[in-house]
């Protein structure tokens, strides 16, 4: 910083350099460009440019670092920290046209896939070859495999199958500078050198770009059950989440919304698949799944008999495959459809499992305490938190002045509490003033030197994550 | 390099530091922290320190730096590697005395340790409460878990349940300036920042000392059964291990032992659980475990079902707790058993498992091109295949300047297959001279980087997994 802004004849270079097609101008893709799912947010790049293998990618790379150019990465704008967001203008290294399987290994178990498929589709080919990736964003329709990669992306199965991190084996990455390498092996196990492949996941596209991912699999599971349990309190639905897990119980899935998120989901989608009664403060959604069906049933009897210990309603057991997904609708829609109704922000705490309660009492006395309204939703089994922070009637200073103090103290609990800020939204543009909050400025300062290592001249995504 | 010598005046400066009884300079003390398990190798450290809280450790850091003194790490010195020999001299920082539970948190399946707890103690903890901590190296009985995280350990039961990377959520950490920070925070989703914690874990005593440990655990398993199978061909053996994965089966191990490595662990325990037929070249040692028994039975029918298309002998399905004992004991006990026999190297090869067959091949073909003998077994589920090149009757010629070649050409196969050096055993001292086939200068480079951004003046650890 300061970087150079792009000339007539930069773009002439590019043009020369990857074909004319993969370099626009125009006003609709620079607009396109200019926001991703965060808020409402809006940074126009001065140039999009489209690459179609990692040798392009390493081309403008190296020709931007020459120059002080500045580039962020993009994958499909689904994020939720503003780390696609050009905040200092250049280059929005759009990398959509590079969404190819390289190579399906049924073998092995493994997948190599191009950074711009989409989750679902990936899911999809794999499931085809009876196999499974488990890693599954609220998003997973829209979003890129790349961008999950970048955030450390979660997703409701994480309480059973862990996150993005759990399933990336290598990484072919393009740095700063344009060389071009790999980060580690395609083996599942590995003590060789430093692991560069975990410090690339959940970087935020902020040490080098993403051009082709090593993932492993696992076995497909044949059989699955849902359960939607509605609680009439909702500390008690939070308690109810520690209380399955410490009878052994695993879900697949072990979501929580508070009654606001499901109204909301249910009214976006005029559905039917729920009635919810007007005495419910909140629901659990739980997925058991594994080869054996009568496994699952003891399992969901188990269930029942630790939820009834708790003041609850009727439990919807899902009956058939549509059910199933419309309930998933439902829980996958709660984000955009709380979203719809107000200028909002979202926060993404996590905390170990058994503070949630104490977490949401947080949430809530703070709200009262700075005067906002909170809808909160998330993988309960993780103790990840969503709070959506509506903001509705607050004056617009009150919004802009007021509540980055009550945030600040919301966070300041998720710390006590041994959790920090970001469970799988990374911290990008929206959350990096908070750092202080859960790192000292020791921890901060090791984190930048990493960065200076990889991206000397800070040309790579510029802005996210750390303050200056 | 080169550090400064070790003097009287260091030494009764530490003693008024850190209390006389923590700073050793008799010759038990400092022949005891000469040595590892890796080969005979034998470096005498000039000082053990035996530091009881990150304090000790933070003070002993802080002189060393300024003053320019080499530290070297110790654990239970169970490291195949050399990671913990002080070939420079120097400080062996013998952690041994920080080797408590600082908290068992049952409600969030979190453990707290130390770093000298023994990893089988540590297990036993927290099977107590009903909680299960996975990996598990041959040296669960001895080796302690700071060790383990150090080289990111795996062992048999990796196949299911991933290595020690998989439950490392949080460290407290010493720096060589002997600054005290932690890596993340205990969550079980974090994408909060650069993940330091994986940067730490398998980095070999190089970057900081960990004094904390924050695992996840998971809830105990009920049941499980163990099968021992006799292949008439070793490469049969090899693959009939992707077979069971191919079927959709996960078993908690899969473990593959060449005949020589199990009539060597008979031998040393002169045990008769294993009557080994003449014909028989290798086994596979399986274990499966679940909750219900009823699913076990099953898949174990799918097994012997698999394996009945292969050449071999009687199936051994352990029939009682003593048994299944007996049959771990030998199987653990086969590292140590081979080595007995000679002075050997052992490589710790790993590749896509589907390529077992081809690795196994390559390494007696390679054995017979430069006049070997080798003794594999391993974690065949996740294609990590241990070789063990004994001396026998190779001239000491032979074995210093032929048998390099033969390692090389062993390493360059392996990476060809998309493998690597090493899949729990770790570079340490023996490897480092064979990291230039896995990585290019510029990957070298980078972690080199990491190196000095952690220790600037190269006190920790000198000389390990990078040549320099």
């Amino acid at each position: 910083m300061p970087f150079k802004k792009i000339t007539d004849q930069d773009i002439q270079y590019f043009r020369h350099l990857l074909g004319a097609d993969k370099v626009l101008t125009d006003a609709e893709q620079i607009s396109r460009c200019a926001s991703d799912h965060t808020e409402d947010f809006e940074y126009k790049p001065e140039l999009v440019i489209q690459p179609t293998s990692p040798e392009d990618v390493s081309r403008v790379m190296r020709y931007c670092y020459e120059h002080n150019i500045c580039v962020t990465p993009r994958g499909a704008g689904t994020g939720l920290s503003g780390g696609a967001l050009a905040i200092f203008g250049g280059i929005s290294l759009d990398m959509r046209k590079m969404n190819k399987i390289v190579n399906l290994d049924t073998e092995n178990f493994q997948i190599t896939v191009e950074p711009s498929m989409i989750t679902e589709e990936l899911q999809n080919a794999v499931k085809e070859k009876g196999l499974f990736y488990p890693p599954d964003p609220a998003s997973k329709g829209s979003c890129f495999i790349g961008g999950n990669i970048a955030e450390n992306s979660g997703g409701p199965k994480a309480v059973k199958y862990g996150v993005v991190k759990d399933y990336v084996l290598n990484l072919e990455v393009v740095l700063p500078n344009g060389d071009i390498m790999w980060t580690g092996a395609n083996v599942l196990k590995n003590a060789t050198g430093y692991n560069l492949t975990q410090l690339v996941v959940g970087s935020e596209g902020t040490l080098c770009v993403v051009t082709k991912i090593v993932l492993r699999l696992i076995p497909a599971v044949k059989n699955d059950l849902l359960l939607l349990v509605p609680f009439r309190k909702a500390s008690e639905a939070c308690k109810a989440v520690n209380a399955i897990c410490l009878a052994g119980i695993t879900p697949s899935a072990l979501e929580f919304m508070e009654r606001d998120a499901l109204e909301c989901a249910i009214k976006y989608y005029q559905s039917s698949v729920v009635s919810l009664a007007d005495d419910i403060q909140a629901h659990l959604l739980i997925e058991l799944d594994g080869n054996y069906m009568e496994q699952l049933l003891k399992e969901a009897e188990e269930i029942d008999t630790i939820v009834q210990q708790f003041d609850i309603g009727a439990i919807l057991i899902a009956e058939s495959a549509e059910q199933k997904l419309s309930l998933w609708k439902l829980r996958r829609i709660v984000g955009e459809a709380v979203k719809g109704n107000s200028i909002y922000k979202e926060e993404d705490t996590v905390v170990p499992r058994a503070y949630l309660p104490q977490l949401l009492d947080s949430v809530k006395s703070i709200g009262k305490k700075y005067g906002f309204h909170s809808v909160c939703y998330g993988h309960a089994g993780d103790g990840n938190l969503h709070v959506n922070i509506v903001k509705g009637s607050m004056s617009d200073d009150d919004w802009n002045n007021k509540l980055p103090l009550g945030i600040r103290e919301l966070f300041t609990e998720v710390v006590k509490l041994g959790g920090t800020l970001s469970g799988e939204h990374g911290i990008g543009l929206v959350q990096k003033g908070y750092m202080d909050i859960a790192f000292s400025q020791q921890q901060l300062q090791l984190m930048k030197s990493i960065k200076t290592i990889f991206d000397p001249k800070g040309i790579l995504n510029p802005g996210k994550i750390f303050i200056d």
